[in-house]
């Protein structure tokens, strides 16, 4: 199995899935984003020679993750200010909680893990950090606010599905990067990007990075990414014997 | 077309849908939840005399409050403490956005008014007191209380459409009337009662009477309903001439 | 005693305290802020002619109040970006708990009204309405939409105390409007200013009429104006007798 | 400089404040309190042993701590149900804000750190962890929770004061000894107590271990000590040369 190559023009030409404030927020994150992108994580699981057992303590916190994340969505439906917001948030929950969701219970109990098992898995410190970090920001900001910090995961995602998916690796390995890499996930990531072009036109109008609070958008999207990196460190430190 | 008569006994009779703490709740609120159950403008809708001007009035009304009522219903999606509570809170949101609120856009539209009217109309005095009092439920108090606050509107509907489903009256008060006595409904009403059962018994026990905080649930459920009540009038009010 | 005479340019030399955002939404809000400044109810307070049992029914009601408005305060606390934000909300929040209700309890007991029965005393519609959507703007947006909707409330006490600063009326109305047209609280107004003129520099920048936040803040601030002015219409109706 | 010798019956001698709830959660939660309260960090600031840079690198991160800290206490001003708890936690709120922010900020001064240096230093992940799961419960639960996740730090500290209250150390360890074994402090972690009593009441009643939400409450309780006793690790790792 080949180690995988990244192409090394990878950000430029990766997609902002339409969003150009998201564009623009990945740009500015530059070097972060790439660590949380082309973390070890993710070229071991690319490449194979991840450890089975970092990509289970990884799925296992991760099912925890999306429980908080479907939270967070949540706190979408409730900051939105139009009822096509509204339904695009709530589509989301829905898609995390009865689809994202089943794919990490439907592996884990082919492992051997039940749903009960993952439910009282103990939360991993970073796994807080981030979760409640986004939910914080529901709490303390506006709906663009929570989006930038929601947007590492769900934009993220979508592309290191794409990275991977010529990927040559695990049969486990594939079957999560085919979810990412998927049309319906990377359907999903274009309609995110709608709407936070929506919410950025109507907080911050066209002229985004004029706005003074562009620093701040790009220091939240930032904080989420690195808290991003350190969940897939999290997995490798998970991962090892004796953990 | 005959007036519509109601059973002398219809409290008593009536389903607590097989949730004992709402069953207990109704109980203790007595005279206002008759109130509200059987206010004039919900004996019209049976009997067909209710102006078409007050119906209309109430389904913009309600067309705005049920967007707020997703959010609460999306804040229970929030404080949810199992997995099971968060599928039943989504599935519920999505409800809500996806098909009740098509009900009333449907009909509207029918009757000329368009849903961006729908979303432009202003907001009654007593639409807001209702819907924001359960939402800072939602802020201050556990599921529990913000539970209690949604009660009377979810199951207090599904009670109406009972008592009015043999109703002889108007086509479109017909169909409102169906869509509350209409399986799907009841249903809904009974998923519900299973979550505010298993919520109650998370967080009171089986003696939830014995409870210190049995008075402080029972003054919010009652002041929901007396809000219920209110957003009758307030349909009452809008549908006479010139208001 | 003589009725009050408004001076007909109230509204235009009124002060905006020193910030400019909330000048341009009174402006903005134009009638509906009139309507409130000038309702009969202050007008009564003025010319002495306001029945003490509306005077008194009010009183009950805004002790229920400003608890609340303390609670959202305290949401301005925890949606403040920055320690210097933070301190002044803090202070608020202290200032109405600690210094504003206390003159309430105390006239309320002159009167024979003591702080359990305040306690006790059932929230009218119209104070759920306005305290709730008060709360509901804290969780939905972020601290200038909170900002805006507190407004109309902070400052049109303190432009009300000026307008009745000389005004010629019962003892009782002397000591309510002292206590609004007095220094601490018109310095507490400036005050409240100067953090809505920082957190509308670090959301909107200084264009802030051309933000696309613009309509929507002002939609915010007369909807806060309107629930203002129907507060004291409450108070005129608590006080009629049988109510 | 001697080694500091904790008393080896420290935790069941150890005051509860007056708090029958603290008691027994700290009973039920002891290793992981064992483990908080006499990390190695508490440990080498009682003998002197401690780095200067590790006890420098945790007051930065202690400073910014607070600022969340003291927002959480406005959550429970929010989430208050009597007059008497919100001026309890908007007290607490003022002395945290206004007091205990302070001595950071003047300690930090006078070895050469800047408030603005402490406002722009990067928040370290455990610190994330701890106070936005704070937070996150206060948006989940009802104040009980948020009491629960809030006592560690406060009876904590009040503890670790008591237990370093002779420790004959570096003279700048030897001020922030005196900070947390000081009446004052002492006096707050009293009145904390007296109101987690008060709410632990409201909520649960006498036999509080008999509720079904014992269990979580202390596993919520046990999670937050965890993340202090994480807190401290932070401090020693950030202290150590090139981090």
């Amino acid at each position: 199995m080949g180690a995988r190559k990244f192409p090394e023009t990878a950000t430029t030409t990766a997609t902002d899935y339409g969003s150009a404030l998201f564009g623009a927020l990945r740009q500015h994150a530059d070097c972060n984003w790439m660590k949380y992108i082309r973390h070890e994580f993710v070229c071991r699981l690319g490449d194979g020679s991840l450890p089975r057992s970092a990509f289970l303590a990884y799925l296992e916190q991760d099912y925890l993750f999306l429980l908080h994340y479907a939270r967070a969505w949540a706190m979408a439906v409730v900051k939105s200010e139009t009822a096509g917001q509204m339904r695009m948030a709530a589509a989301t929950v829905n898609a995390l909680i009865n689809e994202e969701i089943s794919l990490h219970v439907r592996v884990c109990e082919r492992e051997g893990i039940t749903e009960e098992a993952l439910l009282n898995a103990r939360e991993a410190p970073q796994n807080i950090a981030y979760t409640r970090y986004v939910m914080d920001t529901a709490l303390g900001g506006d709906l663009l606010d929570l989006l930038c910090a929601m947007s590492p995961c769900v934009f993220g995602y979508g592309e290191i599905g794409c990275l991977l998916a010529d990927a040559d690796t695990e049969p486990v390995y594939r079957e999560w990067i085919d979810a990412y890499c998927g049309e319906p996930y990377q359907e999903l990531c274009r309609s995110v990007a709608g709407l936070v072009e929506e919410v950025r036109l109507a907080r911050l109008g066209s002229d985004f990075m004029g706005s003074p609070r562009w620093e701040s958008l790009c220091s939240r999207f930032s904080t989420a990414v690195e808290l991003e990196a350190q969940f897939w460190s999290m997995g490798m430190d998970l991962g090892k014997p004796g953990a």
